[in-house]
């Protein structure tokens, strides 16, 4: 169940010698067809790495061959210098492939501001090429940073399947996280509806996820599709599968946040439009004060509300209903349930607040604010 | 160097029983006049407390005769009965001091959703009344909640005086903090007068404090002018004196954040706007990776730039300078000096930032985030 599961693709994952405990650090992802279709969305925060400016000219034409990602390095804000070093992984992807450069997506991780030695890359780059395979596993193990564990996915359609992995465990924020994610499938779809698959899987999955409020600088996730199966699921079919690999990647994610005793679903109900929804369940996903009491186990739904009340959204001050792990704490926005009977030791935990201002609904998934979170965070450089 | 130092104004700070340790928890400040011109702002959370919507109807007329404060309670939440809580308690005021409830403000601060007890609130008033003098430093006690210190201050001008008192130790935000302040003055401020140079004050000093990015259903500020010095000065002069007394208050209520182990001033260089130059600090002094990166002493500017651009204001994302402590480790975008020469240890940190937008600029502050900061946040409800 890995990148490689679905056919026309190998990948291989290696130690470059960028990370200093020698562990593996670069993967490369190949996508051998007979179709090359692709589709990517990238982070929106305006201060891009090296690797976002490059591969955002690569996905224009919507063909992309292969993917290599490193971690051990962000190359972002390394300068000229920064954007040759990721210019020259690409060609040497592609002249292993026999391929052009201008097909293969690169994508890093790591520290900002940090050159990474060019060379150990490129022989990195040839030691994985030489290792190609059904390696998904090693791949996804190459391109953690503070993740704890590998993340991978496998989703199976009717003799099509959708395999990805991703890396990420912190700076989970609003459109996309500090997130690496590279998706396969044999199915055949062209790049325009890989596109559109795509946009609607992460809008309600990556994009809703808001760990800590910090947007990344080197966010990527591309999705190949080979035609190896030559079957061609319908859009929404397929619109499905790609929705569900990437809801359990982000809930993979969600588990390994950095420091997190919980996590957070935080759901709005009858609001007047999803938009809506999702800026109050944002605002309570980025409330410090909230997530705090959580991790104090403390269903603290005055700092809830006060977070409801920072928003444009519509609703009546004087008519919100808060429940916390489905104890109505709050009716009318006044109390109701005793706070005491709400138990929050388990790891997951549930808002559910009812604007009753319309039919809309989303879900905002975050984590508690946990002595560990500000020790990981202070204690190293990321 | 209190609110009663300037001429016109009387004092007391007493305990009402609504703190659990048997402390002062009700001030009242009554403005003997001959005028009694005020000007007010409030939260902008839409999710206010009972005493805000109260003292909003309270201050539309710029008169204000009296100011009484409750800590222990928010009265935030609380339904019909906790407005006529607050109702009570101005009327208790007026009754004693002969004038309409109408020209008493009221502000609470505390735990959200907690019934504040009717009773004790009124015999405090009847207390603090009895006991009306020159108590400005007891009410600025009876004010405090999680501060560690009182906080007071003192401007003098030509003849007149501004005095002030604050609490406020966390939910350090925008458009103001969890945040309760009192500002007296003997000059002859008309009003109108007395509003404009409230908003020009406040706009550079409350609200540039963005401690923990939360803001407070309960904030207020008021200003009352007895005019008993006789003494009309320029506006300027007057918008001068009550900025410094604002930044002061400001200045100590960071000094006193919630567990926090630095301060931190994040000025912004030629932006384009002000309000770019605000939105760009306000950005920074919200990452909590950034905020962590300061309480482990790690001058982290990629973090900062990363923060950058999560904005909309105008700048380059290739050509941004970051200086940490006066030592510019990033330049056009790319290291410059090297981090290792920033020593972060003392409290007080600066980063500077050159959007090279324009000639705007602006100063946001903050705190870092550190183990106290969730351990105050976690353990105890607030």
């Amino acid at each position: 169940m890995s990148i490689t599961t679905p056919q026309g693709f190998r990948a291989a994952g290696v130690s470059a010698g960028l990370k200093a405990n020698g562990g593996k650090d670069l993967a490369l992802v190949v996508n051998d067809g007979p179709r090359h279709d692709s589709a990517s969305v990238f982070t929106s925060n305006r201060c891009k790495a090296n690797p976002i400016l490059w591969s955002q000219e690569v996905v224009k034409d919507g063909v992309v061959r292969a993917v290599v990602l490193n971690s051990g390095g962000a190359n972002c804000y390394t300068g000229a210098e920064g954007f040759q070093t990721t210019h020259a992984v690409a060609e040497q992807v592609a002249g292993n492939l026999g391929i052009g450069a201008i097909d293969v997506v690169v994508c890093s991780t790591g520290l900002i501001g940090l050159a990474n030695p060019r060379q150990n890359l490129l022989d990195g780059v040839d030691e994985a090429y030489a290792g190609l395979g059904d390696h998904g596993a090693e791949a996804a193990e190459a391109i953690m940073t503070t993740d704890s564990v590998s993340k991978q996915v496998l989703v199976e359609g009717a003799g099509w399947s959708v395999g990805g992995m991703a890396k990420g465990a912190g700076m989970l924020a609003p459109q996309l996280a500090t997130m690496l994610v590279v998706l396969t499938t044999d199915a055949v779809v062209p790049a325009a509806d890989l596109d559109a698959a795509l946009r609607a899987a992460t809008r309600v999955s990556f994009d809703r996820l808001d760990s800590d409020g910090c947007m990344s600088t080197n966010d990527t996730v591309t999705v190949m599709a080979s035609g190896a199966s030559g079957i061609t699921p319908s859009l929404p079919d397929f619109i499905e599968a790609l929705t569900q690999a990437c809801t359990d990647l982000a809930m993979q994610l969600l588990r390994d946040a950095e420091g997190a005793d919980h996590e957070i679903a935080i759901t709005v109900l009858n609001a007047a439009t999803e938009d809506d929804a999702v800026e109050v369940g944002r605002s309570v996903a980025r409330s410090n004060l909230f997530k705090a009491a959580v991790f104090g186990n403390d269903p603290n739904w005055g700092r809830v509300l006060a977070s409801i009340g920072t928003t444009d959204a519509a609703f009546d001050p004087a008519d919100l209903d808060v429940a916390m792990n489905g104890v109505w704490v709050c009716k009318q926005s006044t109390p109701h349930a005793d706070p005491a009977t709400v138990d929050l030791k388990q790891r997951e935990v549930s808002v559910t607040i009812d604007l009753k201002a319309g039919s809309e609904r989303a879900t905002v998934w975050t984590n508690d604010l946990t002595h560990a979170y500000v020790h990981e965070n202070s204690a190293y450089s990321s």
